[in-house]
């Protein structure tokens, strides 16, 4: 078998077959195969796309092209959610604690933050104390214990999607379906859960921004899902906005805790209910949606939730006063009011255009040698639908850098305004199954 | 600028500017673009293609990646022709002395055979004593005084291409009317002529399938030529099956000198006294078509231009005996004639699958690394629209391998009979100015 075949076969548009797709995977994570071809492949699989049975080889071939995580020293149903990543998205913080109060068990890795979005681990190391560098025994041992790890991936899980990812990520080929599916998917299924719930955001700060091409990913990664015999869901998601009022890492930890004390904004709660319900059945721990959002509201209003993360912040060597008293967290040296020049309703808040001014903050990372400042970012004081007054409070900026005059037009300007009232979307749009 | 963002910008199917492809064809040549961004680039260069203006920008920018060949110390004009290559091609022998006897000046370099085509250089060498590594001046100085020479390319000529050609070959990303036609003019514009004539080849042993795109790639070899104000014209000429009736180094050879006594097989010469022709009119030696077919016809019939074989021999340190009497040539030690097993007229004698049979004979080479057998080869003894009879002669093959047997088969199945008379194409089918 010749590489180059392999790619002439695709470029032509026809199938791959599951030995040719072995064959490339394999090559291209030895080192036998070079940069060159892969980057080639990737680009006529961009043009020419992938069907079911190539995206569900290419995944499982993928996936074991290292090491994969055995969960089953840990009892009972394993959950895992992913989401594609946003503005705000705080949801695994909020989430997790929140299932696992209920008794399913949730084993997550998660990833960082790149441009405009956020990751959970730069969330999580925001706590003082807590580290997301796990030994695999510990993490099992600790899910077993208290129903919940969040932790980073392991170097070995998926090197062929580590190589992948980087090599697309430069030579033009990101935003490809089946590309992006079997990368998200591959991960997913190396570590090990029995059931997995996507949380596929559409919009503005999103990866995918319309609903359509939303649509399709979530439906690819079910069916890959299924194909691997794991019972997968998607919930497709709005980022048109931040989700929730807090961008950047301790104010969205913040924001978590204040949630799991009942005090959280509406639209996180909502999708915190919902996708924890849909967690639920998945792990057969409820028969109905309703019966699900019961037991997750009880679970929040019992404090049971918020007890878990302090168990979760204190198991990963953190410390839990932090959670039970947030004021406790480190301030950035600079916290400024922003106020509207503008009167009338909010018609959008740009997630890509506020999430980008908050990682110039110091909120984020522009390369992955960008280290963050877990204090700056941006606390909305208004959402879309609200109506603003001239001078009016938009948001706050937090911030240590001394120029941040530089960044205030840019926050202002991701607020868009409409004379007349604006319909609200709802945070959740639809789930695929 | 970013090669990235390149790369993405032709993805999505847009145009590059000027400045782009410069940035490009500069880095890539002096390594700074990784041969993974370039493959990339390549492939979606074959997806969306490239308009008139960026072909011509990517020719013009390959062209000047490394040196290029002033030629101004010839007096006159220097014309040049190039064939996109076949089997049995041996015109470059045949039509370079016969426009030199004419008073043209034809300064060409050429390149070795590959696959079931051969090279011009692989021909001259068969010649005992010549040698086509001739110094730059050197060069000049047989052209000034005896109007032609053919050579070898110099290594830092167009060295973009170089590189650009060997991933290509590797990458999937040969096929692209494009790239191909930049490519091939950007070598032909670095050697200096004024003049460039194109024979491109379409049918069964051409690397252009079908007329339609053998016409496509010569419309855009000739823009080309035109934007960089060289005078190119293209003709469009058959290679379903092998031209001439020798196909094989030194056989090939014999059959040019033949040729230049007057002996030679009808569709060589018709090629190249329309193709001569051609080239005397962009050489302004003639005013007309016509005019210019009598001036070769004369050189032909004279020996001038069989003497400006000689000569040409003679100054690349080659003996000139072997010209005049082609029976010194040496032999295979297998000269094995092969006879028909069915009766019908030949309609077709597939150039490509009888140029891999004579490849496989010792005429060829399947990777860059192998070595020619001069006297391998095969000589057919009839051509398509032929009648032939049960056990009649179809060719002979000629070889020093031993287990030639085994290739007896695709020889002859390489001839497709009919049992009614069969039209015979023109050589020429048409010409692109």
């Amino acid at each position: 078998m010749r590489m180059v075949d392999i790619i002439i076969k695709k470029k032509e548009g026809k199938k791959l077959l599951k030995e040719e797709i072995n064959f490339f995977v394999k090559g291209f994570t030895n080192g036998t195969i070079p940069d060159y071809q892969a980057s080639s492949l990737a680009m006529a699989i961009c043009f020419n796309g992938m069907d079911k049975d190539e995206i569900s080889n290419l995944t499982e071939a993928m996936l074991y092209s290292g090491d994969t995580i055995d969960l089953s020293s840990i009892n009972g149903i394993k959950v895992d959610k992913h989401s594609t990543g946003g503005v705000g998205d705080k949801t695994s913080l909020v989430l997790g604690p929140l299932v696992a109060s209920c008794g399913v068990k949730l084993a997550k890795m998660s990833g960082r933050g790149l441009g405009h979005t956020g990751g959970t681990l730069d969330k999580l190391e925001s706590i003082p104390g807590v580290s997301i560098n796990i030994e695999r025994t510990q993490f099992i041992k600790q899910v077993n214990e208290i129903g919940i790890a969040l932790v980073g991936q392991t170097g070995s899980l998926v090197p062929c999607d580590k190589k992948l990812y980087a090599l697309r990520d430069v030579t033009g080929t990101v935003d490809s379906i089946p590309l992006i599916a079997s990368s998200i998917m591959s991960k997913k299924l190396a570590s090990g859960s029995d059931t997995i719930l996507l949380d596929v955001k559409f919009g503005s700060g999103a990866f995918m921004k319309n609903l359509d091409d939303a649509r399709e990913l979530a439906k690819t990664m079910v069916e890959i899902g299924d194909s691997l015999k794991r019972d997968t869901r998607a919930i497709l998601t709005d980022m048109d906005q931040p989700l929730g009022m807090a961008i950047g890492n301790n104010l969205e930890v913040i924001e978590a805790c204040e949630t799991l004390k009942g005090k959280g904004p509406k639209d996180l709660i909502e999708l915190c209910v919902n996708a924890g319900s849909i967690m639920l059945m998945q792990a057969k721990k409820v028969s109905s949606y309703q019966e699900g959002k019961e037991l997750i509201q009880s679970k929040l209003s019992s404090g049971e939730a918020l007890e878990k993360l302090c168990q979760l912040v204190k198991a990963q060597g953190g410390d839990d006063k932090y959670i039970k008293d947030t004021s406790l967290f480190e301030k950035s040296k600079y916290i400024i009011n922003i106020y509207s020049n503008k009167e009338g309703y909010i018609k959008e808040i740009n997630a890509l255009e506020i999430g980008e001014a908050a990682m110039k903050l110091g909120a984020g990372r522009s390369t992955k040698e960008d280290i963050i400042d877990p204090t700056a970012g941006i606390v909305l004081s208004k959402k879309v639908g609200d109506f603003v007054s001239k001078e009016e409070k938009l948001c706050e900026i937090h911030t240590n850098k001394d120029d941040y005059k530089v960044y205030i037009d840019e926050v202002i300007e991701s607020f868009k305004f409409s004379d007349t009232k604006v319909d609200i979307n709802p945070i959740i749009h639809e789930i695929v199954e």
